[in-house]
């Protein structure tokens, strides 16, 4: 897809407009050709957004803390795209993301951007979208790209690592049980935020979080720890200052160029899967051959090496 | 490698001798052409172990509960085999496993072989590595598999998913905040266990863990709630005769079939992404290939092309 494609295809892309960048993050959703193509064009203009993850249990405020966040931005005159990510499961649903209608005020301004993305039952695939509507918002010229995820588990892991700066959201109150069950979210945090701090259990929950740095050994960057009530506004100029210094030391430590290179890794590696995976396809025919190697009892190193072996026979 | 290689190379495995078995799993966990070819010998041979997961927060009492488990099985003359796996991590660290230690009875049966296994670092590595002990231990002939494992996200749902019948476990106390995070675990659930019954907050829980599975809708099989205080050995028997009635229910439905051909297909996804990994590091270099894409702006989709058509040209 060359740039006039692009254009035509996507009428105002590179001004931001909503309809445009929208349908483009659903060709991102989709896959295929045109998915490659349109990531191909936006790559090289990318490198400017700073690109923030929010994530945390449900119930702890992220959507209103990234709702403050973005009017912060705003009002520094800087634009805003807002990712906000759901692992759809039976019993989560898309409820979650409920939250994101009350954001009524944000969606009125044209410099606002905001796209929910769900799961669409692929391994890896949420976190694949995510990274390249994440590069998609950057090319067309956001100051600010926000991905926002409920933290349950890996799948959100991946999704978050896609960004520079992670911010971990909790609340007073839970217990050393809830923070063990985070343990995968907690090691990304950048910055932690103790949302609903006006909330009694503060003080306990932040010598949790300090206590758990602490057995978390020595870092470059000791992640701060930020107390919010992002209802009522407070805080968010402290978080805003903080994610600023974390920025500040990735660029000076050089982590930026490491986190990016390591995002450029693990997709390589889920593409290099979904080509080897649709070329076995394409020339054996992938649902046969697994039906007849459970059939026959085969093992599965005996059966990826027959799929891997014919797809390189169809190239020669 | 032959049997007779095997029966060389790790003495006793067919008896179930501890050391070679240990052996064996340290072989599987290094990865490579020998534990591809353990695996192809042992894989005929696997198929009569039952293989049960039990997963849960930290604090639940999953060892206790496993170790109770395993007594009721040896006293029906059973034998177990015990894979306890570990997503280490600096916060958690080995220190889940702390609890195995305790089990010190169980450590003195012959027929009683338990292993810890903890991830190394390798995305998805530790799922393969106990699908492979799973078939091992099935093969050598225990009569239970049980896979012990603490649920905080995407990896050991996927280390769940190798076994035929997942019990979750939780406590009374845990309120809706806990629950959603443990979202993607709950609905794999095939039995709950709401253990340590004996504490206050037990109804409450039974009765979100009602009402989350009637939001989940109709399915074939209603999860039981088995109430056990494991400390005391209480609920146990239940527990047994829940777990023998979805096994029961599996074969019936078709069900068992229906997850050990996901298992394989899942199986051989993995292998079949390391082994085009594999090729394109041997035939490009992938770390050179990464870092001349990262230094020149490469799209990932553009990186992947060119690594999988360069492993394709080696081939042919």
């Amino acid at each position: 897809m060359s740039e006039t494609t692009i254009s035509e295809r996507f009428p105002g892309l590179y001004d931001r407009r909503a309809r445009a960048l929208a349908r483009a993050i659903t060709t991102i959703e989709r896959g295929g050709t045109e998915r490659d193509a349109l990531i191909r064009e936006v790559y090289g203009r990318r490198g400017n957004a700073r690109i923030m993850g929010f994530t945390g249990p449900p119930g702890a405020g992220k959507s209103t803390l990234v709702d403050r966040f973005a009017r912060l931005c705003r009002a520094a005159d800087q634009t805003v795209g807002i990712l906000a990510v759901d692992p759809t499961s039976p019993f989560t649903g898309g409820a979650l993301l409920g939250d994101r209608i009350r954001m009524q005020e944000l969606y009125t301004d044209p410099e606002v951007f905001i796209r929910s993305m769900a799961t669409r039952g692929a391994m890896g695939g949420l976190a694949r979208a995510t990274r390249d509507a994440v590069d998609l918002l950057d090319a067309v010229g956001f100051d600010w790209v926000l991905v926002e995820t409920v933290g349950v588990g890996q799948d959100e892991v991946d999704v978050v690592r896609t960004v520079d700066t992670v911010a971990v959201i909790t609340l007073p109150g839970l217990g050393d049980e809830i923070q063990a069950i985070k343990a995968g979210i907690m090691e990304i945090a950048d910055v932690f935020v103790i949302n609903k701090a006006d909330r009694p259990g503060v003080d306990r929950t932040r010598r949790d979080l300090e206590s758990m740095l602490a057995m978390g050994g020595h870092r470059d960057w000791t992640p701060p720890i930020v107390q919010t009530v992002a209802s009522q506004g407070e805080g968010l100029e402290e978080l805003h200052e903080k994610v600023g210094e974390h920025r500040q030391h990735l660029a000076d430590s050089g982590e930026l160029d490491r986190r990016r290179f390591h995002q450029l890794r693990l997709r390589v590696e889920t593409i290099l899967k979904a080509r080897v995976l649709e070329a076995a396809d394409a020339e054996m025919g992938l649902e046969t051959q697994l039906e007849e190697a459970f059939g026959a009892g085969d093992d599965p190193y005996t059966v990826a090496d027959r799929l891997f072996e014919g797809v390189v026979r169809r190239q020669s």
